[in-house]
């Protein structure tokens, strides 16, 4: 069981607020969640990863295949009080949910290093 | 009302891992918070901060002082599957809660950049 987090890297978002962008995905993708799935995942020590993918079209795609396999998940649009315009999609939670599921939105991407 | 998460900067974690670090004190520290208080921050669009403290012995006097304020918090230990050892201290969840309760804590900190 995992949850990911997809974080666009063309924006240049800088440490604290990419982490920010994350926990909104995170807490919210969370609560989409099948109660079921989250106690598996918790029972596996709640593995939490970090992707990017290198545009807003990429991103979009996932987030469309992430809702045709019935996949958590939420696309976060930021505030925009800091570093970005209000408005901007930044970043796609998803899951937590098997890691069989979650690969075929995401086997392709890269860590966010 | 905000959530704020404290990362330790002495680390030099990456962009990923500090995210991913982030999202795990989030999600423990929202778990313990109040129902009500969760509610209202919702209402006033869930802002997430996140802060930094460049050494541990700092997180944990934060920690202390989060406690004797009854404050929900969570304090990060990292499995070490990457970049760090297991059983390393990362980072430090608040609330949500009150910002004036929450400054108790984090007031003198500054933004994770």
């Amino acid at each position: 069981m995992k949850q990911v987090m997809v974080v666009r890297s063309d924006l240049g978002l800088s440490k604290g607020k990419t982490a920010a962008q994350c926990c909104h995905a995170s807490l919210q993708a969370y609560r989409s969640a099948d109660p079921k799935k989250i106690e598996k995942w918790e029972g596996e020590g709640y593995t939490k990863i970090i992707l990017k993918v290198p545009s807003l079209e990429e991103l979009l795609e996932l987030k469309k295949i992430a809702g045709q396999n019935k996949i958590p998940h939420f696309l976060v649009t930021d505030a925009g009080r800091t570093e970005i315009p209000s408005g901007t999609v930044t970043c796609l939670g998803l899951g937590p949910d098997e890691d069989r599921i979650i690969d075929k939105v995401t086997k392709d991407l890269k860590l966010l290093s």
